[in-house]
């Protein structure tokens, strides 16, 4: 674990904070190479061949390897650390609320403020057009769960703060700048404020 | 680990087949329970209630507890045996084989076979109609990349199979049914049947 560690990224991502948010939280140094993925610099044949054949940020570079995937670059970064929890089924837990993230909120929530906020709503295709309501109804489904979950509960997983919390957060503190209202999902609200009352809580543009 | 095991399951799924070739692979004894999705079952207010507030399967029930997400419940099964590498940036490593089939793989290429041979393609909404071509294209590529990656590989992390190569395996193996031509990536199609060659290897109709 003493490879330096490069996190390859673009500032505007959350799927990028998660990774900083992760070592921030751990104690973890990371450096950082930034990208601007609206000039297509993840798409370059350098990159594709040398970073990530995927062409997506972030990917964590540890030493001369790469680790994409946002989850688990955070996963990585967090190994070893009480955001890990260490007991089989809490950690089986942890990675359920981080691949639902993936599949149920991301696609949804990340990806109605990419398009509104980095893209532009006059710039999306019909097909992205045509996309966005029932995108807009599946975040805020993503949001009830959560909300749902979060009653009685602090953290996600067990009785302390995991990884799975800091997954989650990274969208759904900025879900605002894709027009869902977190005032809705009061449970969630307290625990947006949780986590960044923590002492070593870092904020996406830092 | 001496809880019983529950899978909450619909045998067609893909997702569901992964927990059941995992537990094959690692020598576990699950127990099963049966859904028709089709027919609405893991929507009932019981289920929502006391299995998954997502309304999906697979769940593996473990005691009293549930699991959702079927990257997380073979993850659960796996643990402890040779399927998880203990070496951080190979375990990472497999994470980010795993969150790359929800994200990249299996969205496209199960989704389009779930429509293909599950809903009809009589009865799709125009909106997933319009989705067809590019959730072909996009299955495409990420077939493509499998095949890249495969190339003077045998397996996809480290020298050896993992929960990887069992998750990946899951929908790519049947990706005939949604029309995908495995000739066309041999270095995946060679790598279907070193898997189909494993000692404790499990076919999906089991």
């Amino acid at each position: 674990m003493n490879d330096q560690l490069v996190l390859h990224e673009d500032p505007r991502s959350g799927n990028c904070y998660k990774v900083k948010l992760t070592a921030a939280m751990a104690g973890k140094h990371l450096d950082r190479c930034e990208y601007d993925i609206m000039k297509g610099e993840t798409r370059t044949p350098d990159f594709l061949a040398n970073v990530n054949s995927n062409g997506r940020i972030p990917v964590l570079q540890v030493g001369h390897r790469f680790i994409p995937e946002s989850n688990a670059a955070s996963y990585y970064v967090a190994e070893g650390s009480h955001l890990i929890p260490t007991d089989p089924f809490d950690h089986a837990d942890m990675l359920r609320w981080m691949f639902w993230e993936q599949y149920n909120h991301e696609p949804n929530i990340a990806t109605l403020r990419f398009w509104m906020t980095e893209v532009g709503l006059d710039n999306l295709t019909d097909l992205q057009r045509l996309q966005m309501p029932p995108k807009r109804q599946q975040g805020n489904a993503s949001l009830k769960l959560m909300d749902e979950h979060l009653s009685g509960r602090e953290w996600f997983v067990g009785d302390g703060i995991s990884l799975a919390d800091l997954c989650l957060f990274a969208y759904t503190h900025v879900a605002g700048d894709a027009d869902f209202d977190l005032q809705r999902y009061p449970n969630v609200s307290r625990w947006v404020e949780r986590v960044k009352g923590e002492p070593r809580y870092m904020a996406m543009d830092s």
